[in-house]
């Protein structure tokens, strides 16, 4: 490794940077790749097989409390776990099912009881099992789900059940073939009265591995991607399980059937608990920005070897990524991969802060706007994932579209990224409708999803529509034409995050006085909505790109990384230009001027681009193809020595 | 099927109508989809088999020579072909490599010798047969690939060589297992003297399947996709072929090794021999556009059953279909689509009339724009498949992970669509230096290429930076402010055709004039001159869109069309509306009227949606799947009973 790139590599490690350094230490030393052609139950034993290999690590500890033997460092293990989408996708997915998703739920929603019968077995992967929220019916509408656990004080049982098709659990990993328990989300009904969604531990095979009477299972099948993973339905008819085996942090239900909860709202509660759940949603967001960088990493690589067309004056032929289109196609794409990668690791510490044993606990606005930012960050980094490994493919041309080259793979795993924990566009709808609600609370009133007319009138005064504008900002203090300037840049994020919402603020208003019919007045609107959610994540993208910089002490560092932070930031205005120009922020001239600059930059930075993707630091073994070397592809094995201990 | 479908698919099913009709009913007979779990070698068996009951339908002869027993309609084969893809798109690229590329190369490339030799086995699926053009080390640059063909005039035999490993012929289809014989592009050498790239019939296998002395045939392996297609690696050491394999329409050696040419110049032959291979990239086109209709009637249908979210008015669950974001990601995409396939109709007419039987010879500038626009529209119609796909998928969220659900195949399959029959940014590229050609020969000055700087001189008049010009064109006779004027938007599309290309003209002028270094100068320039290809080929496709309504009798069909023209063609504005409003061509008042007209339209044409999807006409078997009809998976099956006698 180079000097340049350890200096580099140190500060995009950021706080984690030890658990980094562990776990590729661990990784790189394995070869984790697995076969291609695999069928279907192969890839799927090999996944079992891998986690066995990761149990024996005894990485799984890191993120549990230190009651069951954990390490607590939730921020480590969130970033350890993020790495895995270096090597195989389908072992992250099926680790995340095992001790995010399944191991997590018992954490957060469970009481000691739980986590005194079930965490060590869960950590030592003894029990292996399934989070069984989704159905077929509802997969975004969580909290309308059909699935039902009726509590019969008789027996002081619940009795779990799927009334319909529709409410057969659905894409539940683990649950094909391994998972021998799930936590179950389920309507609560007790003494005749519905208590909404609630969680339940619900045996789902024996020892034998038989499915348990009333448990119906079945096989998703073949999917995309991320093969090795399991992903299966579940049926329960009149399923029985002890009341204890109700997840009772929030509420309980007594032996009489007595309810009792700490929250009383039905849907305050329902978003509290769901809220302990981040954590899935931010490692998704860390899986796709670790994916996005090795697919750019390969890209990148190959970009520089490979060679077309002959130069007509020299008669040599050129390096591809020497072509402006081919940089245009990575070299933003991978600013933007360095912007969420410093944007991720301050969500992972606002987690941590919150989340971790030994901390205070968090206010509700600190909890709702890291849920917010994460909802956010999940969208927008999915999304950058599914965009780059696309453009990175068809930047290979047909040795992209190779299995040996790990691009398919790559795009196959990661694309269900942005419908899991959450499709992508209802995320961004929900943190837009939640932006209205902090300014409803920013200015007192009442309750936020009503007070839209009253926010509209308030702010006709600062609508986004107003032309000349990009005259009056240039007059602002410190604020120049020249695009070069960093602070116009930023405040030209900073606006758009601001105007947009106001826009959609205004639009709702007068449709909101003139209607009651709440469905066609917001889907009226879901356009702006929508935009206002992703000018706020780009905002928030742009901040904590702009304060890593700040914090790096490396001054050649720094001037590096603020190359690459003006390439991301002008990317993002180039890609809303439109809108700039139709609200007056950019003139016609400035806004003509942004692409030659995107150009500037893309030339500035070719010769780095190796460094920038070298400090990534994915381990070597895991980035050998033959694209790369033009050696034979490497055999493929089924050895679970070759699998990495990492995780 | 009701007569709103029936007067629909009679005009979108255009020229070719009776060739689409007959294709249906051969296919929709038949359910025709592999097993998503089979491995590599279970696909290619089943694909091969697939190919034969293609031939026993006799549907490979449409395309071919009546001297040969074909039908001669090579725009009905074409049609036919492409809608392959709304079955196995490794069925319709084992297909094209067979009967398109090698056996089309042998038609058009070779001579009577040839025809009557090998046509027949061709046809009959006898002989199959590989292209081999694209080497590893030379995708994109055909013309200066490696492989050499040198004539040994003592035995009359050309040997054919692969110097090194960069030479080697890659993701040749047919090569890795079935292929018997190759077309191999290679420099001919003779007498000591190169004369630039020919083909040659190398035999691959003897009947034993057994690689011939000299050839050595190595497997591509698991791709992304079109794990059907057996592609492989072909090496050559000391192959040799007697002189009468070279395939010697356009030239010839004769016994002493004389070499002889209708075409003197060497790049001008080359050039002329690729343009008879023009119908690979039109069929490509056809495969894309096809595929994208199937995942949009999958993605349509689904929006319209799926419900999520209550109504908070009524209490009732809506269909995805009825939110505003659902229908942007869906409708629009759908209307290009539309007019997508009158453009390839357009484009298949085009080739009809040239390479058909019995047609007068075209003109140099007939089949210089025919290579023109396959180019553009093969570039343009793979990547709306692309990411038309990838937004149907994520828009069937889970379920449109699953391989039963037909979307992951989709989007696997087509993925190299992009790539192969020409890289689309080196299509675009080329695209545009033959649009600056055609200028430079309307105005009658020398090379092409080096009249830029003049060019740029005579289009200072008319560049493309002009402000003010938005209100100077409403003064135009007809033209209004109203977006919704037709005749603005067609000449919105005609104006940015015409002034990106003078724009890229311009950028080029001044700086050929201060520099020699002509990869310097065009790099620099090189997404000006995409963005010229791609308006000029929107411009196309909005041509070819207007000039099918004006044909169209029906007037409730041509209402229908009218609106979903309109769709395509704001949504083309809306993508560039950022252009127009740097140019003046838009004001800012104009520009944000667009997307609520977008808006509008999606929420016109939502009821329609059905009735645009199933007016393409794929056969019902082949839409088959759960996630329509809540029904169990179909049992997979290798049976090639059930393979379609389709082509």
């Amino acid at each position: 490794m180079t000097p340049a790139v350890s200096a580099l590599r140190t500060v995009l490690d950021g706080r984690w940077a030890h658990v980094r350094e562990d776990t590729r230490e661990q990784m790189g030393q394995h070869a984790l790749s697995a076969d291609p052609d695999f069928t279907t139950e192969q890839y799927r034993a090999w996944t079992l097989e891998a986690l066995k290999v990761l149990t024996a690590s005894g990485r799984p500890n890191t993120g549990f409390d230190p009651s069951v033997g954990g390490e607590g460092d939730v921020g480590g293990v969130v970033t350890s776990f993020a790495m895995l989408a270096y090597g195989d996708l389908s072992l992250l997915v099926k680790a995340g099912v095992q001790w995010g998703l399944f191991g997590g739920a018992v954490q957060v929603l469970g009481t000691s009881r739980h986590h005194e019968t079930y965490l060590r077995k869960i950590i030592d992967g003894e029990l292996l099992g399934c989070f069984a929220m989704t159905e077929t019916g509802h997969g975004s509408d969580v909290q309308h789900l059909h699935t039902t656990a009726t509590y019969d004080p008789s027996s002081q049982e619940f009795v779990i059940d799927t009334p319909h098709p529709g409410a057969r659990k659905d894409y539940i990993g683990n649950a094909a073939r391994d998972g021998r328990m799930a936590v179950v989300f389920a309507q609560l009904m007790t003494r005749g009265e519905k208590h909404g969604v609630h969680a339940f531990l619900v045996p789902l095979r024996d020892g034998n591995g038989q499915p348990m009477p009333g448990v119906e299972i079945t096989d998703d099948g073949r999917k995309a991607g991320l093969n090795g993973v399991d992903n299966g339905r579940l049926a329960f008819d009149s399923v029985r399980v002890p009341r204890e085996n109700l997840l009772n942090h929030f509420a309980d239900v007594a032996e009489d059937g007595t309810y009792s909860s700490s929250i009383e709202n039905e849907t305050a509660r329902f978003f509290t608990m769901l809220g302990t759940l981040v954590r899935g949603r931010i490692s998704v967001a860390g899986g796709a920005g670790a994916a996005a960088q090795k697919a750019l990493t390969l890209a990148i690589r190959y970009g520089e070897q490979r060679r077309q067309f002959a130069d007509p004056t020299t008669g040599e032929e050129i390096a591809v990524l020497d072509y402006l289109a081919h940089q245009q196609k990575l070299l933003p794409a991978l600013a933007t991969s360095y912007a969420l990668q410093f944007t991720q690791d301050d969500l992972v510490a606002r987690m941590h802060e919150i989340q971790a044993p030994g901390k205070p606990p968090a206010g509700a606005r600190e909890q709702r706007m890291l849920e917010q930012s994460a909802a956010g960050i999940k969208a927008i980094a999915t999304w950058h994932a599914t965009h780059t490994i696309q453009t990175c493919r068809e930047a290979c041309g047909g040795a992209g579209y190779l299995s040996e080259n790990q691009l398919p793979a790559l795009k196959a795993d990661t694309d269900v990224f942005t419908t899991f924990e959450g499709d992508n566009t209802v995320l961004l709808q929900l943190l837009a409708k939640e932006l209205l609600s902090d300014y409803g609370r920013t200015i007192k009133v009442g309750n936020p999803l009503k007070i839209a007319p009253l926010l509209g009138r308030q702010l006709a005064s600062i609508g986004a529509e107003r032309t000349g504008l990009a005259s009056a900002l240039r007059r602002l203090p410190g604020l120049s034409l020249d695009l070069t300037d960093r602070r116009r840049r930023q405040a030209l994020l900073e606006t758009r995050r601001d105007d947009t919402l106001a826009t959609a603020i205004r639009n709702l208003a007068p449709a909101l006085r003139r209607s009651n019919d709440e469905f066609t007045v917001f889907n009226s609107s879901q356009d702006l909505l929508l935009t206002a959610a992703r000018a706020h994540v780009d905002a928030l993208v742009e901040e904590s790109f702009r304060q890593a910089i700040e914090r790096t002490t490396d001054q050649d560092v720094a001037t590096l990384l603020r190359r690459v932070y003006d390439l991301h930031v002008l990317s993002v205005i180039d890609r809303e230009r439109a809108w700039y120009l139709e609200t007056g922020r950019l003139t016609a001239t400035e806004s003509r001027r942004i692409r030659p600059l995107v150009n500037e930059l893309c030339a500035e930075l070719r010769p780095h681009a190796r460094l920038l993707v070298d400090a990534f630091g994915i381990p070597e073994p895991w980035l050998a193809c033959p694209m790369l070397d033009g050696a034979a592809p490497l055999p493929a094995t089924q050895e679970t020595a070759e699998v990495a201990a990492a995780g």
